[in-house]
């Protein structure tokens, strides 16, 4: 380990090889979390924070600058540990993409939530990684699309890293998104429903079945969720137990439980009870509710939001009830169980290896581009290549009229826009060949040195919505593919989305339902929807092609116009890597 | 107070009216943070936090259904109470809108930090308000508008209201976002940078000279901002306070101070240091260092993110220097402090009380709610109204040719393109002609009964950007206004801001700041940037109309097309208020 590290150590085997200060005022309880940091006092902070949560610890360990352990193989270590059952890394960049992948998805294979803290969101952020150590940061956004892609969760901040490790370790994993809220003050189930939202959990009404039975418990109840039982449970706490009772039959069984007996409302359960149940009067009943509700529903996802003495927490968490003093972070918490709910179900997508695109010889200019795209499965414009004037009209004239584009074509001239090397709205053969003599004498005065291919004629397409698809190969990461919505959204909103290519279709139809700009796809507001499942296709098929070329260092399809039938590429641009110096 | 409260208490006349359990454990300390609560509960929880957090309470008020006092009431009552200096209120809505932001305005006007909680922002939680209680929840967005206003602070969970709560009670106020973190930890610098971001807080490079007198007493500290002073400084703990000293002196004095003696960097500092301090053997030269800190910079405002024993915790809070164990939430409580640092320096901006507008007799058709808006200051499109083919061929020769759109006037139909009362882009003479006969044969076969004016005949321009602007009579608030970009930021994005009218020119410019759309209209990309000063004035004369036409209940500019010089309004629309049935 090291140099620049505080050590690490193992609970289980009593091994304590760190000089950090923090086990001056404690050594560690043994429990199911193993920590990962970079850094020796970002580690010795997480670790800290757990014992004062009360959370136990099975392993910690510190890489710093990774002469040899890198953190990528330590957490491929803690996924295989049998004691190890959720993990808790930090780090500010990893040199060892693939290795760092692999870790990821072993640990999802077998079963165990990674929540990662990664530094470096921040333009600031991202300069002081770079003076601070010498670890290849990466991009960012990258980093995080290798995340969501390995199932792994992000904690932005390390209260919300802490509060998701303590609520994985100590409960039960709800299902699904869907919470129900049970709460003694109307006000606080409000604050809980508008959090939710923020947080992208469900909030549903419960079925009628369930309100009635609640209104003959308690006819001024509060029914459809967020249920407000209302401060009267404390003047009789037997109801509180059957209230809770009646919103646990309608929830889902956690995680690796027996099938519901019947339709379910919601996956898991917060109820918020302020202090209440700490008075002196309320312990003995209230825990003895607690624990005839856990026998009842073994399996439940159910959370307390209440603030108790020490001793009554542990007691709560023995029947693995997450106690959380504020409601808020409960349900922060409840998102990240929520997140691992989908991703531990789901398989690792089958990596397809796709066989090498062997590279091109010579330069790749636009036609080049367009015809290794186009044998890789992306839809391209109707257009034709002309060398004359003649050639030009007889084009336009097989393409039956209509508006056409003129382009200068040339592997030398990359950016054609520039120097007016695009005539649009051409509509009838004498502007067809006046500016087919128009472009010639611009590539003649602007790029004299340019090879000219000819000029492209190409169908001018109305309508639909513009989207741009890009790869670049990632230092760190190897082919990453990004899609978006253009013009303001991407040059106005920065609305993209980024991922390790190659993609599915499924997953290519995740990274468009993530875009801001999605509802323009689906047809919002009256708008003709448009053409989704054609445009997950070419993602996927132009992602096959980015892991395929590894000789490329970039493309570009842009614009690449979805409309209500189809998709089609207009424009493409193919960089091959340079060869070292 | 109530019915359906939990009372009230002070705790400087020890007057303790409540039946709430949360004094069962412990009485409050005296202190300058009053708290208002609609609910009783969540009162109490606020009340309990505060405790938790061992910030003193001086006066706690909850006033449930409100048969007399409300919250409003009680507010000003607090905002007047010189024994109260921090306000935290919790709403679920107001029925009294006026008394609301005289309150809110007296708080400010006296240097009192007003944090407000009101729920039901989200869909399901505006539902469950209306479930909960009878109040008169108004529309989130006005409400949120009118608090940003008047000054206060919105908070969204009851942990960032009472950490904010505590650093406004503890610490010296901030005068700017500008803030100075010194870490001990890269990581956690990073991280920091990070959050700071997210917030809104500014990480500026501190100046060479600091940087360099960094270097000299640190060679391998990171200077730039976050500054690493590494671990290195617990073995020598008088590096901290020479490298924290050097900070400070670039950091702006607190509000109130005298102005600085040079260009001060940052407006406040943030210092990382672990849980180190608290070890058996940091303890005393810590907090010799602190003293001697808050002795050389009595006004500097100063936070520890540090996780210490609660009597460490108290003597840091005697030196007036916050004390947070998570980083994030010393910065999310910075970036509070910086809201108020701006707000309290404001003067509430003179209301004008505009001249009434006496209501129109008859119906209010396109014309005749143009002329209002235009005698109000809302520049509006060339046009003309016409009433035979030979006046419209005329008028459109009058204009110099161009293309022309031609639209049904009535005042009875409002959405004329529902009907196909709108033909755009005639270029001639003859398209003018027959378009003003399709205009009549649609409207005599789609709307028989309509009252028809003339045909609208008008300049159509191109380019700019489309706004929207709009009026609506709030039923708590009054006459409010919105402004949004149109098209997909208004549809897709829901990209709007409101205001209570009137607002002056500089309130509309930061209207129009906080649309996410804004860099359209400041010429993002390359694009031409529009006149910004012409939308303003118009929202502002605009606001004066919404203000000053009690009798309307709506009203909309839609589109209002932005261009590099002036703003022209396309369409307008009046609806008058019905009279009460």
């Amino acid at each position: 380990m090291g140099p620049n590290c505080l050590g690490l150590f193992d609970t289980q085997s009593r091994f304590y090889a760190t000089f950090s200060t923090t086990l001056d005022r404690g050594f560690p309880e043994q429990g199911q979390l193993s920590i990962i940091s970079q850094s020796g006092a970002f580690g010795s902070h997480l670790y800290f924070v757990a014992r004062e949560l009360g959370l136990g610890v099975r392993r910690w360990i510190t890489t710093g600058n990774e002469a040899d352990l890198s953190v990528a193989e330590c957490l491929l270590y803690l996924a295989e540990d049998p004691g190890t059952h959720v993990i808790l890394a930090y780090a500010e960049g990893v040199g060892d993409g693939p290795l760092l992948i692999r870790a990821l998805e072993r640990a999802r294979e077998l079963g165990k939530p990674v929540i990662f803290i990664k530094v470096g969101r921040s333009e600031v952020g991202a300069e002081a990684v770079t003076s601070h150590t010498a670890a290849l940061a990466g991009s960012d956004a990258v980093f995080d699309a290798v995340l969501r892609r390995c199932g792994a969760w992000r904690a932005h901040s390390i209260e919300a890293a802490m509060d998701a490790a303590y609520a994985l370790s100590v409960g039960e994993l709800p299902q699904g998104n869907r919470v129900g809220l049970v709460t003694i003050s109307g006000g606080i189930g409000v604050l809980m429903a508008d959090m939710a939202e923020d947080l992208q959990l469900e909030v549903p009404p419960l079925p009628a079945a369930a309100q009635a039975e609640l209104k003959a418990l308690l006819p001024f109840a509060g029914t459809r969720n967020p249920v407000d039982i209302t401060a009267q449970v404390f003047n009789d706490i037997s109801l509180f137990e059957s209230n809770l009772d009646v919103l646990l039959r309608y929830c889902q069984k956690g995680a690796g439980a027996p099938a519901a007996d019947h339709e379910t409302a919601v996956d898991s359960a917060i109820t918020y009870l302020t202090s209440a149940p700490g008075a002196g009067f309320l312990r003995k009943p209230f825990m003895e509710a607690l624990t005839r509700l856990r026998t009842r529903h073994p399996k439940a996802p159910l959370m307390l939001s209440i603030q108790v003495p020490e001793e009554m927490r542990r007691a709560c968490e023995a029947l693995r009830l997450p106690v959380f003093a504020d409601p808020g972070r409960a349900l922060a918490a409840t998102a990240a169980q929520a997140h691992f709910a989908r991703q531990l179900r789901r398989k690792a997508a089958p990596r397809q290896i796709s066989r090498p695109i062997p590279p091109p010889t010579g330069p790749l200019g636009e036609q080049q581009a367009k015809a290794m795209l186009s044998r890789a499965g992306v839809p391209l414009v109707e257009e034709r290549l002309v060398h004359s004037q003649e050639e030009a009209i007889a084009a336009f004239e097989a393409f039956g009229g209509g508006p056409v584009v003129l382009k200068l074509a040339s592997p030398d001239i990359l950016h054609k826009t520039e120097i007016g090397g695009v005539i649009l709205d051409c509509r009838d053969a004498a502007t067809v060949a006046r500016a087919y003599e128009l472009l010639l004498s611009r590539a003649a005065e602007k790029a004299p040195q340019a090879k000219l291919d000819g000029i492209l004629l190409a169908r001018q397409l109305a309508g639909g919505v513009e989207c741009i698809l890009g790869m670049e190969h990632d230092p760190v990461f190897g082919p990453v593919i990004m899609l978006g919505l253009g013009g303001i959204f991407v040059e106005v909103l920065k609305d993209v989305v980024f991922s390790l290519a190659p993609v599915s279709e499924d997953e290519a139809i995740e990274m468009i339902n993530v875009l801001q700009g999605a509802p323009l796809l689906q047809g919002a507001r009256g708008r003709e929807p448009l053409d989704i499942g054609a445009l997950a296709r070419t993602v996927a098929a132009f992602s096959d092609f980015a892991a395929a070329a590894h000789w490329a260092q970039s493309a570009e399809v842009n614009p690449l116009l979805v409309l209500p039938e189809g998709v089609v590429a207009l424009d493409a641009l193919i960089v091959k890597a340079q060869p070292p110096s």
